[in-house]
């Protein structure tokens, strides 16, 4: 007996076949028993008619609980009315498993119980597309940057030093070697790499200590940042302008089902892969306080800002300019005007914000150092940091993209604890 | 003027272009300078000739010195004697940055170094080789598993428990939930991943706080888990060897001039790529006192003996059925002696030592509880991954690859600082 999987069914029409999986949901009525069944690569519904299959056998069938395990033979058929629909006629049920008391039903959950048993409302269907889509968002990210002829470099995760910030780093001792940190960004690291390898990326799990409770925060997530030697401002937002929008179409082409089960419209993302938008950031002011924001040009944007700014956009915005001070310190100024630097920021549309963080990087040692010794920072713990700029520096940029928060946008999530296997929040780290 | 590549070089013979990059070495002979240049993507000699490039501009490339970044236009043309090798003939160089005291010469260097000053030693041509082979091992593993329906799901970092063995945990406070400790493995995240998706795998960091000091340990290193409901045994030493072969036939495919840098022998791994062995734990037990070993038929492989094992054999050899006094906790009893487990260690050839671990896993809730009891382990902690066993069980197997072994193997590096951009080892957390 051929082991078939439901999403190869419609090869095998008529054939006699196992499947190896759990059940989704069961019902009978009279001589047929319905089991609606899944085995991770998707579902169908397998009909028994008891008749055909015996009175024993039937029976047995008919104890079949939600989330029990089951190997079924039986011969697949189109539906009789649906299109790309097949169901299987049952010859046999091996039960693998009686599961009893299956915790999740099919009525309404709180999130902390969710939560609590996210090992289980793993198999839910929507948290099944959602980890299909986001397995789809990372490798297309990876294909687009992989054609072009980016290399996958692994930034370390233990770090001696803090990028961005300090007041939110995870923290452990390191043998006799003093505290080390769990890194919020291998940017760093990357930016020795290119001098090596050209183009290069890293893709992994980045941390933060942040005490925020809100749908957006992640104490740990998965960040791809990717840095280019010779690459300038404008071709580094080109770059991230074609990954994203290489990922939706991927997402559309091979995950139209995951799609309809999260009820998310491909429709209106395909509409995102059009020409991005770019505003500077004092035109993205100017547009917030045109509509009532109250913000200043000196300001980031707050939430309410960026759902302002991308009202009525189908495709993402680009924000570039900034004033430096509310930038980080290693971007590079604007040649045109010393008080901005090279940096964008993508908001995706619908209300999904930031999903890119990007610039052009100072390569000047004397330019990088004056604005570290600005931020007091320990310049003996960088100094691998500034030798960059010391031995061959040309001019370099590079961004960083969120995977969960690309993968919201794409799903139509609007909790950002739902797109990754097992969320880790400043009240959560069970199981 | 357009700007190439060195790997595209070929495509523009006779035109004029430019190149990006940095001067790999220079030396000159009268009216002639050679300039070995690099842009990441590969080298090439550019030829400078005085009286056609003309004086000033002649005297001025001559100041380049080792590192110096370099925009460099010239003609590509085929090399007069050698095969598929390329030469610029140079029009014009633009000086980027002059280098003065690179650190590293073309003298000896010591490891440590080395290791100091690793942002600059990833620029030698055997560290860049290294690193673009993990990068094709990395996606040769990813690339396998995808074309047989796995699924990426990426594991937690932050996790409230140990997963084998608790004394080489690194831990910190983790905000008012207690103590968090850094993945050892994300196999038992993965198992509930399974019961919802079918077949998955991460591939991530991982952490061991050993204070070994050996050529073969890092703090932090990369694997693979992956893990397949309704695989047994004998199926997930099949995934294995399918894998490992497919990795073997990217590399040799993709990486051929990475291979010559490394002076590794392709002949010797394309031997590789056929039907691996399998011997029983108690054969190789006996294989190894039979040349001289004195281990018992309960211990686990001492590095020599597994030298003993592999010596002579061009493929991996699995190991499997050990003792299960000397495995993990989770693994299946063999239904032929239940002092056995279904486990299988991987052993590469030449040395390389083990790549893989892998077993079938238990997946009786009575037989799992047993043995956790057994070793004393917090019962509550572990709830989760009990209810795998509740909540429709299934046979089960899967199994962890080191990137960083198998790197180890595929390019004939010894030391495994070697194939991971910034090693963490005991005593070294910088840069």
């Amino acid at each position: 007996m051929k082991d078939v999987q439901v999403k190869d069914i419609k090869n095998h029409l008529g054939e006699e076949i196992r499947l190896n999986g759990w059940v989704k949901n069961i019902r009978s009525s009279g001589k047929l028993l319905f089991i609606i069944f899944r085995d991770g690569t998707g579902w169908l519904q397998a009909v028994a008619f008891k008749p055909a299959l015996g009175e024993d056998k039937f029976e047995a069938a008919k104890t079949l609980t939600l989330e029990s395990s089951v190997r079924i033979t039986g011969t697949p058929k189109k539906h009789p009315k649906q299109e790309d629909v097949y169901e299987v006629d049952v010859t046999g049920v091996e039960i693998v498993q009686l599961t009893e008391d299956y915790p999740i039903g099919n009525k309404e959950h709180g999130p902390d119980f969710l939560l609590t048993n996210r090992h289980l409302w793993l198999r839910s269907s929507k948290q099944w597309a959602n980890l299909r889509v986001r397995h789809t968002v990372y490798f297309a990210m990876c294909e687009y940057l992989n054609n072009n002829d980016f290399i996958r470099f692994d930034s370390p995760i233990l770090t001696p030093n803090a990028c961005e910030g300090t007041t939110t780093l995870f923290e452990l001792d390191y043998f006799d070697q003093g505290k080390a940190y769990l890194s919020q960004s291998g940017q760093l690291y990357l930016e020795p790499a290119i001098m090596s390898l050209g183009k290069v990326y890293d893709f992994g799990p980045v941390f933060r200590a942040e005490k925020s409770k809100t749908r957006k925060h992640l104490t740990e997530f998965w960040m791809l940042d990717a840095e280019g030697a010779y690459v300038e401002h404008k071709e580094n937002m080109q770059i991230q302008e074609g990954m994203i929008r290489h990922v939706i179409n991927t997402v559309i082409a091979k995950c139209p089902k995951e799609l309809e089960i999260l009820e998310r419209d491909a429709e209106q993302l395909k509409k995102a892969d059009a020409p991005f938008k770019i505003l500077t950031h004092r035109e993205a002011v100017d547009l917030c306080r045109s509509k009532g924001s109250e913000m200043g040009y000196g300001d980031d944007f707050a939430t309410s800002d960026e759902e302002l700014i991308t009202e009525g956009s189908d495709v993402p915005i680009f924000i570039e300019k900034w004033p430096k001070e509310i930038k980080a310190f290693y971007m590079k100024r604007d040649p045109e005007n010393p008080d901005l630097v090279l940096g964008s920021d993508l908001l995706a549309p619908e209300g999904f914000g930031e999903i890119i963080g990007g610039s052009q990087r100072e390569d000047s040692y004397d330019l990088l150092l004056e604005r570290m010794n600005d931020e007091k920072m320990d310049i003996e713990a960088y100094q691998w940091y500034l030798d960059m700029r010391k031995y061959g520096s040309v001019p370099h940029s590079g961004f960083g993209v969120g995977l969960e928060r690309l993968t919201q946008w794409m799903t139509g999530t609007r909790h950002i604890r739902e797109v990754i296997p097992f969320p880790r929040m400043i009240y959560r780290i069970y199981p």
